[in-house]
């Protein structure tokens, strides 16, 4: 099943902000079985993000969206969302209490742009916030499945917690293990390695990424993934590969 | 006027790689002058690639693409781009030597693979890889300047250097800062916030970071900026939106 990210920010667009959300989320997903399709980074700006879910939904099965649920006049996910699919927004009494006792026990009164925060599209579910203020939103638009999380990175990541094990595809296991091949050029391995994909008709995937190693020397990393319905298989079709991977970068003379 | 940013790789959709090249690009058009409206992320796939670009076409008047310029069989970029824009590839022979002699000079062989990140989209501009072999490309697409820059950082920082002077928008400075607010929350500091950018009527932008200093203390970051036709301009702007919120955080009795 594809899965698509959606981040949100100006801060991320203009690279104050590195998308550590964005691979923390690919991550988790493409180790719970997804193929990870798209990560989209749109402004803090209503119609865009409303555009930004509109543009992956029908491409993924699931959108995790991170960014903008905070109180300020930027913080517009939730209204932008709720409005682009024309879902009413309702306050949720649980999320508005929790919100107000966690001012008041700071000393802060309830305020317009706390109660923002507990405007909740209909018929959508909670993600507990346990870390901050704004909870996160489980919402189904058609057979989309879109989880809308805090851009907070340690907000963000207690919710993935949470929500860990309902994402998880049962039937889908991804292993992949990488090598160092010191002094080898990706161009000279190229044709080994697309040998090999052959080989295995789409069952791994290899991938090699050019590193400087000590001393200034070339160095290439060699990722070999695998996916299918038993972890245990995965890893043997990779180790399998990784072996293959050996032998040809010694036959070169090289590794 | 707006600039995208495409970044192609399956290590960063599934977060094996974090996209520090998009916030280095980022970095580099905001500073620039541009507005960064989107930075999309696609895999190691020819169609994706294709839609990817073409998607951002006629959304931005500047395109930075970064990933997928190597020898390897998933190194694809140039020819899903020329693909999509029916735009024949041709053998380009002053890189085609380039690489033959950086080649050649390692003891290797030109290959089929090696000849492939010579073949350059016709009626191209090359970007010199002034670290690597493959070359970037820049190519014109309807109103939109497209510039293909390689994935390894080293070699796509080279780049940005050589284009960043044709690339800057003559008219327009950013400039900002940023201030940070001890003991302050981001939902009380709202309220001001907003009043401040209805003051000033969009000439500035003012955006909030929650983050924990020493010992858990809330604090909030709070980076005001502005874009006008001279920097001083922009600066003096800033300044003055700090100083109010400094005076609006000592109102609320912190800061």
């Amino acid at each position: 099943m594809r899965a698509c990210i959606l981040t949100i920010g100006n801060e991320i667009l203009k690279g104050k902000t590195v998308n550590t959300n964005a691979a923390e989320i690919g991550r988790l997903l493409y180790f719970s079985g997804y193929e990870v399709y798209r990560v989209l980074t749109v402004p803090d700006v209503k119609e865009e993000i409303g555009e930004g879910f509109r543009s992956l939904i029908g491409k993924c099965g699931v959108i995790v969206s991170s960014g903008g649920l905070g109180p300020t006049f930027d913080d517009m996910t939730v209204s932008s969302f709720a409005e682009e699919f024309k879902i009413p927004l309702v306050l949720d009494e649980g999320v508005y209490n929790i919100i107000k006792s966690r001012a008041e026990s700071r000393g802060h009164e309830m305020s317009k742009e706390r109660e923002k925060m507990a405007l909740i599209p209909k018929g959508s579910r909670i993600v507990k916030n346990e870390v901050g203020s704004a909870p996160g939103i489980f919402h189904v638009v058609g057979n989309t499945k879109i989880y809308i999380l805090p851009g907070v990175p340690a907000e963000m990541r207690s919710m993935l917690k949470l929500i860990v094990e309902e994402i998880k595809l049962e039937d889908s296991f991804h292993f992949e293990e990488s090598i160092l091949l010191k002094g080898v050029f990706e161009a000279t391995l190229a044709p080994y390695v697309t040998a090999i994909m052959n080989k295995y008709d789409g069952r791994v995937y290899i991938k090699s990424h050019p590193l400087l190693c000590e001393k200034g020397e070339s160095c290439l990393e060699v990722e070999v993934s695998a996916k299918s319905v038993q972890l245990e298989k995965s890893r043997k079709l990779v180790k399998e590969v990784i072996m293959e991977i050996k032998t040809a970068a010694l036959k070169i003379g090289q590794g």
